[in-house]
């Protein structure tokens, strides 16, 4: 049995049929519909001998017994959003399907080669996102704040698991799957708007940003707008509005493709008539490289001081959340790197903005490598989330060549 | 019977306990709290011998026949914001009693001498500021939209008003108040700066700015804080950001006095983990020169379509309220100012940011003059709001010179 990318394609659409609606996919984790999700995906892997289990967070493993214990694993989320895209999270699934499809058709592989599909990536119903995989990387610590967590309508989340077979207080001993771990391989859709713009379908991934992420509030002093001469004026949002501009010549400078968003500021008293008092401004910053994450965070500092210093207005900054930058392993963004080559003539290396699972194996020390896959107009998290179908097939020979590659190297 | 300025601060203090509390004051028209005020001034001006009528738009009024029918006119309000000022109004107003009461111990006076305190200068109930002298004035224009409106408890306007004698129908016939009128003095608190920062007690008022109030609506793209490079962002925070900076040369350039606010802007989605795909900005420019406040406008638009360019976002205007400068009577405005100087050594003329009773008096074509005693901190609208008691002595001295001066121009 050769390997088939258009079936790819078509179980996808199926899949999108049965647990999607007019409004988009409805996977969302520990819902019936994930169930549903979860069942088309045992049904899919079933011809291929591979064995199920599902682990104590909840991840849906698939193991194809190999000439040796060491562990290739491929990875993904059956899990969505609400109203999500049709190809976020199980696309990596299904290609990995067809991946294990044509290995066991070729017989014994000479490691085991694993399927797992993540529980929860997104973090839809309880705001905990990757919890199925930070469990097995045995990166989760918040499991008394997770205790605590509750939906929309009131269910608390150890209850909602439960209904799913899983134990809150017991997830962590997924931790043994990753045991014999060699390797992780992991294809997505970018949800981004670079290799749309430079006409490639596929690139690989360097890893996953850092970030540092800070609410900055400007403090000035309300005056009347029509009695107050512009030079006794002490107007906080022009403290914010000079860092919302400010951070762009930064992240110039710092360069290798750091990013750095303000994404709010609310004013206050907010009113027409009126200098703004207080600005509290959302600024998030990102970078591959954790001494460039150091020097975004540092010049916007120090750039805030200076406007503070201008504008008469005092300046704060409070820490929301950060994570280190997390590397993918070298030889295997190199076999990446080739596969996509081979498939399509052209490859690219890029960072990824958002997290995923891989950064969660990688972080627990298994060589990890991620492919993406050009998503149109960058859309995600939306039923306008779309690829074309040429390059979800060439996706799936990417990831298969990358197996067979990754197998190559693990076993000579 | 001399003129007794430090009798004024006295009434002032007096009347802040009958109707003020520990907040500020609460003399807000039409409610109870005001008819105590009211009724404080009617007995205050009682033994002047002046004749109180109250007309169909609830000014009340009192008038000191003089030897002509033409009449000079001191008027201020008893009203205020909830939790106000002691002063903001009713300095006017008790002062304006100080000099009637100087006037009619001299005798009969040349012209006609009329005191009036304007019906709801403040608006706070009903949100229709200048109530009673624009309905003297004739310039109130929107009969059909106050009949709909209500206060905070559901009570029409029209409802509240006729508790206090008031028929909104026959508002406007207060117009006939103005008919003899020859000039029209008021003293204000500045609610500002400018006069503190000179150290000087008192001004005079040139007039009260023209005032363009727009809100401009930034449009770019939605996209994620980390999957999207800085180059491919179009931010919607950005426009607003670069608008709200450049008001500030665009003032110092046009000059004159020029001031202009952007008091608020809201950015959508407004999360940390995407670029603003709208903001919406509030933006108050004022001039009290109808060319200059032009051209602030012009040279705002000018620099958001530029600015819409350079970030590729749309950006559209939208007017929500504008009124043309009101310029005071040039004679008058001389008079004041020689009377400050008789006072207190040294003048200053400036601009009115906030709108007043006089601008309407001033719109209905019947010359007109403010002064402006200094405002500590320049705030208003608050129980801190305080001004000097001899500062508040100086410009009673001033009101009283200044009718004077003016009785003796009208009467020459």
């Amino acid at each position: 049995m050769a390997l088939d990318p258009a079936r790819t394609v078509a179980e996808l659409w199926e899949l999108q049929a049965l647990t999607g609606d007019e409004n988009g996919a409805q996977r969302v984790a520990w819902t019936e519909t994930w169930e549903q999700a979860r069942e088309f995906l045992r049904k899919a892997v079933a011809d291929t001998g591979a064995v199920e289990e599902i682990d104590e967070a909840g991840n849906q493993w698939f193991t194809l017994r190999g000439g040796s214990e060491r562990e290739l694993l491929l990875g993904g989320h059956m899990d969505s959003v609400p109203n999500g895209g049709w190809l976020d999270g199980c696309l990596n699934v299904m290609a990995g399907v067809e991946v294990l499809r044509r290995i066991a058709a070729e017989g014994t592989p000479p490691l085991t080669v694993r399927l797992v599909s993540w529980a929860d990536e997104e973090g839809a119903r309880f705001g905990r996102s990757l919890f199925g995989s930070s469990a097995a990387a045995g990166s989760m610590r918040d499991q008394d704040e997770l205790r605590a967590r509750r939906d929309n309508d009131g269910i608390a989340l150890p209850d909602a698991l439960r209904e799913h077979g899983v134990e809150l207080d017991r997830a962590l001993d997924a931790r043994s799957q990753l045991a014999n771990a060699a390797a992780y391989l992991e294809l997505h859709i970018e949800q981004g708007p670079v290799l749309e713009s430079m006409d490639l379908p596929l690139g690989v991934v360097l890893g996953t940003f850092g970030v540092e992420r800070h609410q900055i509030r400007w403090r000035g002093q309300a005056a009347h707008a029509g009695s107050t001469p512009m030079d006794k004026r002490r107007d906080a949002l022009a403290g914010a509005a000079k860092l919302a501009l400010e951070i762009r010549p930064i992240a110039a400078e710092v360069g290798g493709g750091a990013v750095c968003t303000s994404g709010n500021v609310v004013c206050k008293p907010g009113i027409v008539t009126s200098v703004v008092e207080t600005a509290e401004q959302l600024l998030d910053q990102r970078h591959l490289d954790a001494d460039s994450l150091a020097r975004l965070l540092a010049s916007a500092k120090e750039a805030s001081e200076r406007f503070a210093a201008e504008e008469d207005v005092e300046v704060e900054w409070e820490r929301i959340w950060n994570i280190e930058p997390i590397l993918f392993d070298e030889a295997l963004v190199e076999l990446a790197d080739e596969s996509i080559r081979e498939v399509c003539g052209t490859s690219h290396r890029l960072p990824s903005g958002p997290l995923h699972d891989a950064a969660e194996v990688a972080r627990a020390g298994i060589p990890t490598v991620m492919l993406f896959v050009q998503s149109l107009r960058g859309l995600s998290h939306t039923k306008l989330e779309d690829t074309k179908p040429e390059h979800i097939e060439l996706s799936v020979r990417a990831l298969d060549l990358l197996a067979t590659k990754t197998l190559e190297r693990l076993s000579a």
